[in-house]
């Protein structure tokens, strides 16, 4: 070894530059800024700091690479190799550099790997998790050592790890001594082996006997009428399992406001919906772990998002305040506790993050779709429009970032729906009505193909409708002329199919007959259904007028539709229902749950939890239920396409039957008597 | 108001110097060094910043004081001081300085108060305690602010009392909104007025409507056969309830060792050990708030000490690995956590630290004897013997302090000993044996004179013999010539007295006869009881003799007696037991329940908790149970007195009555071998 020293360029990063002669390739690399993953601590037991030697000569990089400027393999990593069956890579811990190096870390060796998250704009998630598990090997007790395992570990952690004033949980301690002493623990040279999970650097979670490998999280976005859970493998990043489940607070109240009343009304209220959803969450969490093949004990972290009731009733807060003026959150920022102390039954050490909320109205949801969407990122003005029970509303761009909160109802996920349900295999999720004939085609969840009325197909039976299909079957008996732009059924129609019936003056329509539908009895739509829809949708559009108005903006360059509810809306029915405002069909999108994303982008990157506490402190909050032209606005956004703004691209594509209902009659009227 | 100053002299301090005119005498106190104390933080509320203005010319600080160097009394002083029937004393908060002042803050303004442990040296404590409680007003909700209720009273704590960056426990939040709703909170300006208390200026544990005074905390020794526990007003330092009650544990096993076995042997027995402390626990925190006046809610601190067996069986911790070489504690250091964590009812979100441990047999206790003792700040080589059923042992001096435990049993508790029982109202504290007829005269706790023989006296029956009462009573059956050194009944004392009675070759001695006892049957002393005693002061004398060998002494300066059990132990007595090595008698002193005083400490004093973490890591173990000379030590020391070391200095004390024992002639023919 000399005090010489070797260039090194390490791909895909391209990061170039000198390491001393002798130095680890594993902190060579660190030392020009490449972390290269280890959980053994350099102890070639783990296997993750795999690198492959670029041979040959890279002008580029003024380098000649051959493998031979790595010092040769010893007998332990040749045994983990040959163990593993691995050829043409080296342990970087296990080599040290002797000479000019090209060295390409592959992507399973990058410490903070980069997933892409599915959705419709992919987006990239580097993981950096709050919780993470280390190797150490810690000296065992003798008679002259007089102090406890704990502060034996604790050197061996800052020697080690540099993992300096940890603190250790209190429940982690009963198990700990048996811990160091199983057999698997017990090391050749005497010393004893474990791994470490291990808390924003500050707290031990868990300690496990030797070398162990998986820490999991949940990220949660804790909706009032779904709740869905993403598990993570909080190392890879990867998504073990996802789980879905309704609300179960809903059977104390549909939405936000009745849930609030039950509260008011009911001294045992607010235990009662606590218990409620955190049973759920605890529900979900075992079932994931399941599916994943996992223990709950694996899950060390759980990211939670939700309206500000929601988050209010995790923490066991009465939401009672946010049910009027001023509409006083109880605590609205960032949160961090231990799982135990919400009931949760993860690991009884985990930890749990809320997101910060942005107002009385605006809660960590919204600032979960910002996490994941970005808003202040982008150069269009972007409308995000989160459909759920409580609908989410972002406008912004790089100049400036609006919120609002929107009652829409739950109807969107298929409650107060005749036979709306939640998206789950036998619920109706795309429909087409022929507009001649004003027969359906539908497709169900868990069929791969398109259901043609008066196809019997024993997997595709029907058993409900869940909201893409509620959206789009509305949206397709207007274009096909069963309603009208008032939402009213049209008397004529059951005149041209025996599918639109009336009962007095009320329609209803057949979507399912008796033999495709699951319980043998038709699934239909009514027109209370309609009226549900067009409420929902009404408050979403007024929603999203409002903070356009604040911004002084007429139209907005894109839309991007978020939800939880299984398939994602389809844009040009929405648009012709009139949930969003007017905007070029190609520059609305549909991501899914942008919310449940969100919390599993916290879930893993901590740096993304210091941006949500930012998001919550620059999002401009606007006062929608109060603003004096809300009652005004939502009266005409009611009409299916909403009166006050009529689609002008979509000429054409509209069938000539649409008849202007009275809304729009009126608001003609209008707008002739203002131009005369 | 001028940039002028004034000259300040403060008592009785006796800090002097400069204030600015027209700072609040409350800042140039506080700028000069004095802590006046405050809750309110200068609204004139709390009235703990009374000060009195001494009148006249002051050569000696050059100050010519006068009531008018203080701005005149406003409407709001004045009527605090009237409703409170106060004269001759102004509020520190509500005067500002505009000339020269000679000030005395009396006692109970200070804001570091110095309370007197009652102790044979009595202890100053400054009060600065873990948890404090402080006033504050918060803005009001409105509907512009979008943040949370503890946001805004953060905003209010930073700026008021300059307390960042806190955490508040999540147990707080569920009632959280209420308390600031509350009657009690609402202003005349508006705000919202709580009184909120702190741990470690980190963290929020209760938030009180309006101004409220009362935290309290619970200093405990949890000794292996007595739990002793002072609960403490936090701010004044004052102990507003003792309480103490058995060890339910000992039902398990009556010493350590007994109790590790049941721990090795029965697959429960963690859980029911760690059930029975914490049950313990609980039901002295219940009667102590009771006897107080306050409820457990008004609990915010406990702080713990214990042998290391207590130690880990608190924290839920199987001491299996204490009961075997290398004796590895798992966790030695100082640990705070949640006292829900570890099952305590007190207030929900309360806190508990328990101070550190030494070694694997010398645990928090210890080092809680030393917090009140200070050996290493003694220029007397001091030996302090914590009698228990684990003796505590300290020798030290400035210079070098030395420890080890020792495994005395519970014969000193009570336990063991045919009559024994713990220092209750009933049981047998003093006792003296006429040396001629043998007849006792004793005293009973809860009566104050005398019991002469023959006496029956409606309040004194006596219902056991407790700690000192056991200690003396075999004292003066020595000196009596009841029982030789050796420990032995003496056949020929049953001729002397009918008080001695022989049952084949085993004695007793009548110490109440049947009428003086409040079961109807006599209270006697048997070989069995004498035997116990010895056992216990033999293991107790060769640890300190051990120590002593360890430092090179051949004596002590000093000895302190230390034990929870009641009265304090007689040093005469002791020493005539050959409990202690010899030493002056009037160097010898007892002190009560030093660890439980050392708990209070660490309870009222921040500063003493860093303090036993120096001790920890300070002070020198010494393993006594393995030493080769353990075995040899002890069988000499079972005599009484010890044969190895006579009194010299009590000559002419000891009645000539007194029989030699076989060990005491066994071991003169040896020093008569030595020397020829």
């Amino acid at each position: 070894m000399t005090d010489s020293k070797h260039t090194l360029a390490l791909m895909p990063s391209g990061r170039r530059g000198q390491a001393p002669s002798g130095t680890t390739l594993l902190e060579a690399a660190r030392s020009l800024g490449v972390e290269i993953e280890s959980i053994c601590g350099g102890r070639q037991t783990c296997g993750k700091c795999q690198i492959v030697v670029e041979e040959g000569h890279f002008p580029k990089h003024a380098i000649t690479s051959t493998p031979d400027h790595l010092t040769p393999m010893g007998p332990v990593e040749a045994a983990y190799l040959a163990e593993h069956n691995i050829t043409g890579r080296r342990l970087a811990c296990a080599c040290d550099v002797v000479g000019d190096l090209l060295i390409t870390v592959p992507e399973e060796s990058q410490a903070r790997k980069q997933i892409i998250a599915k959705a419709a704009t992919d987006r990239v998630i580097e993981v950096d998790s709050a919780v993470r598990q280390v190797y150490v090997e810690c000296e065992a007790a003798t008679l002259e050592d007089r102090w406890g395992d704990w502060e034996r570990l604790q050197i061996a952690l800052v020697n080690q790890w540099n993992l300096k004033d940890l603190a250790i949980d209190p429940q982690v301690l009963p198990t700990f001594q048996k811990v160091l002493r199983d057999k698997k623990a017990q090391l050749a040279n005497g010393k004893l082996g474990v791994t470490v999970s291990i808390w924003q650097e500050s707290e031990v979670l868990r300690v496990q006997s030797g070398y162990a490998e998986g820490v999991y999280g949940l990220g949660v976005d804790v909706g009032s009428t779904t709740v869905a859970a993403h598990l993570c493998d909080l190392r890879t990043g990867e998504v073990v399992a996802t789980e879905s489940v309704m609300n179960p607070q809903v059977r104390y109240g549909e939405d936000l406001m009745s849930r609030v009343s039950y509260c008011m009304m009911e001294p045992q209220g607010v235990a009662r919906l606590n218990r409620a959803i955190i049973g759920a969450l605890n529900d979900l969490a075992s079932k994931a772990a399941a599916k994943a093949g996992i223990t709950i004990d694996d899950i060390l972290d759980i990211v939670l998002v939700g309206n500000t009731v929601m988050h209010h009733l995790l923490l066991n807060i009465d939401p009672v305040e946010l049910g009027g003026a001023p509409f006083a959150l109880a605590l609205g920022s960032a949160f961090d506790c231990k799982a135990r102390d919400l009931g949760l039954k993860l690991n009884v050490s985990a930890r749990v993050h809320l997101l910060p909320c942005i107002a009385g109205h605006v809660g960590a949801d919204n600032v979960a779709v910002q996490v994941a969407e970005q808003p202040s990122k982008l150069d269009d003005l972007t409308l995000i429009i989160d459909v759920g029970t409580n609908a989410e509303i972002v406008l912004g761009d790089r100049q400036q970032v609006l919120c609002a909160s929107s009652p829409t109802g739950p109807a969107f996920e298929g409650a107060q729906i005749t036979h709306g349900q939640r998206a789950a295999p036998g619920a109706i999720e795309r429909v087409r009505i022929d507009p001649l004939t004003l027969e359906p085609r539908f497709k169900v969840i868990g069929y791969e193909d398109w259901v043609e009325a008066g196809d019997v197909i024993e997997g595709a039976r029907a058993t409900g409708i869940c909201g893409s299909g509620i959206i789009e079957v509305v949206a397709e008996m207007l274009l096909s002329g069963i309603i009208d732009t008032d939402g009213r059924f049209i008397e004529e129609a059951k005149d041209r199919s025996p599918r639109v019936q009336f009962n007095g003056r009320t329609g209803v329509y057949v979507l399912a007959e008796s033999p495709q539908s699951a319980t043998g009895n038709p699934i239909v739509v009514t027109q209370n259904d309609v009226r549900a829809i067009q409420l929902a949708k009404g408050a979403l559009y007024v929603g999203a007028k409002l903070l356009m108005q604040h911004r002084g903006a007429e139209t907005v360059d894109r839309v991007i539709l978020a939800g939880a509810f299984g398939s994602y809306i389809d844009p040009r029915h929405a648009m012709i229902l009139g949930m969003i405002p007017d905007c070029d069909l190609s520059k609305v999108s549909a991501v899914g749950n942008a919310a449940g994303d969100g919390a599993r982008i916290a879930l893993l990157n901590k740096g993304a939890r210091l941006e949500a506490v930012r998001i919550s402190k620059t999002t401009e909050h606007v006062q929608t239920a109060v603003h004096p032209n809300f009652q005004n606005e939502f009266v005409g956004a009611m009409a299916i396409p909403h009166a006050t703004d009529p689609f002008p691209h979509l000429e054409g594509q509209l069938p000539e039957r649409r008849i202007a209902g009275r809304a729009e009659r009126r608001s003609q009227r209008r707008r002739m008597a203002a131009t005369t």
